[in-house]
């Protein structure tokens, strides 16, 4: 029952899932178990936090692991990049912002490139940068990206910009893809595989506190929105594109529109959230997921996950084989 | 080759492929054309408009064509609605606001209902009026909607609802849909077939000028954007939560943002984008499109593109079912 695709047989995976590389939820546990489980586990190393990164990269179990930073991010501290690529080396992925800045000491090292994109015009500067892999994310996606496309359509555009231009490049689809009928849905798009965060999040192992992943199961895919506002309270420095898309709650209620007032009041606004992290109270606190909230019904570990998928994408693709053959006949 | 779905035994066609009722790209001649091809033709009476309605029911040549309203905007008209169901009566198909008013009409004729919906809470409404059908349209789509949703998460979440609450109810999902790759994508996301409108808009018979159709030929899915500019120019009273995706142009560019300027200079600006329709002139009248432009490269007729598009997703099935087959062996 397994779907072999060309980003299966690159990294020598079972399946053609990989896991989004996400600050904080995508911990040396996490990771870990989605390679065990015959994925690709990347490490979220997300804003180049080095204490964060020390932390999780020690839980890293497994040599083939990858690491995923944003780009912006990592001019904070650059050492951090050669730290995972000595470390965590089956894969580095770049994401938001330009990647050139780093991409060609990924490239130099022999390690496999990621990069994230957003429109055509970003696949195009990934290929430039000696990408081996593209994620296309669609607005639908938890945590950051852009408004400017859709993973239904933007999928299948990418996937032909790449077959003009740089054929060997392999496909990941990105955004609102939580079971396996999103999974069978990408291949056909023409994504080699799909990269996931919402639905590992709300897996036993990411470090997310349990009151926020209990919250997801029970919410609707109608109940998030793109928002600026938590990252004002925490003073990232987040290129004016980009945004974040996740569950609406009493804070973004409160503030979203009104990010000026936000900013005077920032200081006693981000104890407010700080201290909500610690209680668990998410109603202050942020829930960053993406719109593939609406598919989730439970918190598996993520190896029982990651076969989940698998199973379900072959039942999908067999399904209309099945039909279509005995029609043929 | 014939892809066999609910939907395909439901209205006996050949391919699960719907016409979206697109106000005025949907006229007389495509709804036909794509009807006589083996797929639902829906004429697009839109904004009620009874001398365009007149105009081109008189070109639908076919009994097995149906028609679709803009539900808010049939107040101004309803009588149109018994013309409707009188003459198209193959299915009758409700977007935008509240379907209640209409849909008891509608299902007395013994007339299939279609309804569009922009969310979960949508769905709901439209399963307690009696729809047959529900068309689950993603932020991605061409002309009007919310920016609630994309099609990859909201199929799939549509179906889960529907199999609890209504299973006899089919789904078709809408929004970025324009080659055989979405149509199989929808297929294992769970939906029973499509519903395009981008695509045939861009079809021979389409009632839009030929440079509009040229225009979208050559440009790339990033060149979208939802906005209200042309419903202030146009003085439609759309609900204060929709906006339309459509092609970037210069008019966009000067309007967009300043919606309360436009206002005061109306009819200046409207008698210049009314020129604009009739010389041709898109860089100031409205290309109304979906980020699916960026996988249009030709205008074929109706006729060609439906037993394309089917093609093409049977060979997208059969690709993993061959590939999946032969590791079993
Ligand atoms: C909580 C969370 C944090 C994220 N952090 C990062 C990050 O640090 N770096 C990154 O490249 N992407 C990050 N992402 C985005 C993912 O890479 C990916 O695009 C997204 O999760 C895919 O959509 P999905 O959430 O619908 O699966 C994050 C996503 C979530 C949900
Ligand atoms: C030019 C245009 C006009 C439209 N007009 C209508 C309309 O009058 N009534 C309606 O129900 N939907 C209308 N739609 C939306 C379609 O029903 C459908 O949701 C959409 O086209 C699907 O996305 P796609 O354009 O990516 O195929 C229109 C779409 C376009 C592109």
């Amino acid at each position: 029952m397994a779907i072999k695709t060309r980003l299966t047989e690159f990294f020598g995976l079972e399946h053609p899932i990989v896991l989004a590389p996400m600050d904080p939820a995508s911990g040396g546990e996490l990771a870990s178990a989605v390679s065990a489980a015959g994925a690709l586990g990347l490490l979220g190393g997300g804003y180049a936090n080095r204490a964060w990164f020390e932390e999780q990269s020690a839980k890293v179990s497994r040599p083939d692991v990858g690491c995923g930073f944003i780009s912006w991010a990592l001019a904070s501290d650059p050492g951090l990049l050669d730290l995972a690529l000595q470390r965590h080396s089956r894969a580095l992925m770049l994401s938001f912002s330009d990647p050139a800045p780093y991409a060609p000491k990924v490239k130099q090292a022999g390690i496999p490139l990621i990069c994230q994109v957003h429109t055509l015009e970003h696949v195009k500067r990934a290929i430039d940068v000696g990408a081996d892999v593209i994620v296309a994310q669609g607005t639908e996606a938890g945590g950051h990206g852009l408004t400017a496309r859709s993973t239904m359509p933007f999928v299948p555009a990418a996937a032909d910009l790449i077959s003009r231009r740089a054929p060997r490049v392999l496909l990941l689809a990105a955004g609102g893809i939580a079971d396996g009928r999103g999974l069978a849905a990408a291949l056909m798009l023409g994504a080699d595989g799909v990269l996931m965060g919402t639905r590992f999040w709300a897996a036993q192992e990411s470090v997310i506190h349990r009151n926020a992943k209990e919250k997801v199961v029970t919410a609707s895919g109608d109940e998030t929105i793109r928002t600026r506002v938590y990252d004002v309270v925490r003073k990232k420095a987040w290129p004016t594109e980009y945004t974040g898309r996740l569950m609406k709650n009493g804070f973004i209620e409160k503030w979203h529109g009104r990010e000026d007032e936000l900013r005077t009041l920032q200081e006693a606004e981000l104890q407010r959230v700080e201290q909500a992290w610690t209680s668990g109270d998410y109603d202050t606190a942020n829930v960053t997921v993406g719109e593939g909230i609406g598919l989730i019904n439970d918190i598996p570990t993520a190896g029982d996950l990651v076969k989940r998928i698998s199973a379900e994408a072959s039942a999908c693709l067999s399904r209309y084989a099945a039909a279509r053959s005995s029609i043929a006949a």
